[in-house]
């Protein structure tokens, strides 16, 4: 049986991606700094869980002795964690610029990597990182976001062009809008004026599934009504 | 039924469309320059074949007169047209170049207008254009493919800004390479490293089945060896 | 002495265009549609004028008999022409299309390459387009504008390509904003919202005198209160 | 007088930049690692050095306490380090990769907040940020470097937006080739085929010079043999 891992697990989106990768028969490994509220996911699809800073190195070399330990090989990896650090480039803390390009885009580097060596001993997989608008457009009043969403999509665009000549597959998927989810839905008078995660999951999955001679490294997913 | 209209029918990429169009129940119409080579592909698929020169307003207003005969909304719109006009720029010739304009992008927009009068009335539909690299990247010695694919890449993203909020989805694919096609396999030693035209076919067909939370404007396909 | 051409003067850019040029010694020669308005300006900066549709092979044909009588090399060649049609995608008229294609980026190419061969001869020169924001970014309600500007700016990327390693110089400037001119003013309550034509010259002129191993195939140039 | 600051300092393009600034009489403050390097350039240009670690917040402090002590307004602020990090993925250092996004990003931030406070009282000023092609396009066996020159990008643009109607003037420079420096000269046989450091500092001081009318918030240099 393949592996599967999704590093930066909660509502919404990691949750169907989850449920997506577990109905395909994956072997589940969920991430995330706290583990207890991922309890149901776990249950319900029979995933391990696993407690992880994603931007330190040795907490994601343990992630990986977990990821190991299963059996069959790393097929799907998936990055999803971005600190949202927004506001006035004059009012923004150190600190909170220098966690926000850790976990946007170093964490990704050192998922991402560690998954790279063992796909490519397999010559398989594939590696997929959750984007935003932010990561090609960068808007004011959001510096710290701009700088770790453009550095994910960087790393992206170079393994994409350094992996897929060896099997790996790499994808970057821009996610333009509100997600829906549980603690916050859509206005009833504006129907599918956000993302549906189980929709964008299925997005995920045909990346998953493309056949080599026609791989897409980036594609965007965007509500019908959202101005861009 | 639904209907779809594919512009621009030949071996390879379009048949792919035509079959997989067809096996899904939509009642197919295929225009051509020269419809005399489609005859096997519209018996397999039970299409309706139009000749149509695709960068006159006047054939093609003919060519949705027999779109309108056949019942049903028109869900689909497909144009593929392209002048591969290239060469050294001195060596250009005006009218070849005119040409290249009016054939990939001209030709793009009466069909894609016609369609969007018939879908606006019906609230829904979706269209889609063949682009290329050559759209988003001008190389050199190739100006008016270049001038042809970025007015195309024009067009697309001016539509999506105005019609998905209308309820059209618009999608540009971006073909990046070459596609195997009976009279053009690959090198046995280098597999997939043409694009499978089935394999960019079920592209398309996502890009239709999408739903309108999680709509999609532009998506690359690329064999995995290929340098980008 | 050196001859510099602009097609498609007016008031606005292309007038201090021509001043700037006529202060630098060039030989001018200015192109337009109607010449009757340019009698102030070629008095004022010595230069010839010639009538022309630059989007007609023999016209633009006709024009560079009259650049050739006038002694020196061709060192600047200008592209101002553009076909601003806009509108809801269904109300637009094919032939204000297809003419908005002709006027942007057919005639373009038709002065680029009869600059091109000329500059070649002599191993150098700079050709410049005048492009605009909806050569980047196709805007809703704007599908014709677009796909001329898209076309300018693939013209101009590709012959960059083909054209930088053999000695010409080729720009591209993406003017985003309205731009001042003696019919329409900017508002006195908004200081320097609109573009200044001089100052937009200025940055053609730096084009111009950029040493080879620096060169530049685009700038933007937007005024510091403009959206984007 | 007015000061400029320029942070990354030793030959070639910023030594440059010192001379060009000074011989305009700005009173200048040259940071860099390590300031023994610095004592000709000092002489020759009147500037003050110091000592700093860009990517530290509390030496980054240190040094605008030393600007602060310099009379007059911070006019420029130009932001050169970087991290080249490279090499296949799976054999990138966790630390060296940190390092990258450090030096390259992180540091930039800091400059230029704590410049944009200080232009920000006085209304007016020019921060730049020397970028290069990996910002741009991540390239294979470089997610490092494409990590933090495409976060610098998305600071610039992000600061463009937010700075630019505030009377900040902010610019991104994408140099793409080698720059040419006493211990790097250009082959013989391939005349201008590196970027001459003082012509790259004309593009600099054109940005500085640029009217608000028509400010460009990003611009590409590359020699004219340079594929792209």
């Amino acid at each position: 049986m393949a592996k599967a891992l999704i590093v930066g697990v909660g509502d919404g989106l990691s949750a169907s991606l989850a449920r997506r990768l577990a109905n395909r028969g994956y072997d589940l490994v969920l991430a995330a700094r706290d583990t207890d509220k991922l309890a149901d996911l776990a249950a319900e699809t029979g995933a391990s869980t696993v407690a992880c800073d994603a931007s330190d190195p040795a907490s994601v070399d343990g992630l990986f002795e977990r990821v190991d330990a299963v059996d069959g090989p790393l097929a799907v990896a998936i990055y999803n964690p971005s600190a949202r650090v927004r506001g006035p480039l004059v009012e923004l803390a150190a600190e909170d610029v220098r966690r926000a390009l850790e976990v946007t885009a170093f964490g990704a580097f050192l998922t991402a990597q560690r998954a790279a060596v063992r796909m490519l001993d397999a010559g398989a997989g594939t590696i997929l990182f959750t984007g935003a608008s932010a990561g090609v457009k960068g808007y004011a009043k959001s510096a710290p976001f701009a700088m770790g969403k453009f550095a994910l999509r960087g790393l992206a665009q170079s393994m994409a062009r350094e992996l897929h000549p060896q099997g790996i597959h790499v994808g970057h998927i821009v996610i333009d809008g509100g997600i829906r989810n549980p603690g916050r839905e859509e206005p009833a008078d504006k129907p599918d004026s956000m993302l549906d995660p189980d929709r964008i999951a299925e997005t995920y999955m045909q990346l998953v599934d493309q056949d080599r001679s026609v791989w897409s490294w980036e594609i965007e997913v965007r509500p019908w009504v959202e101005t861009f």
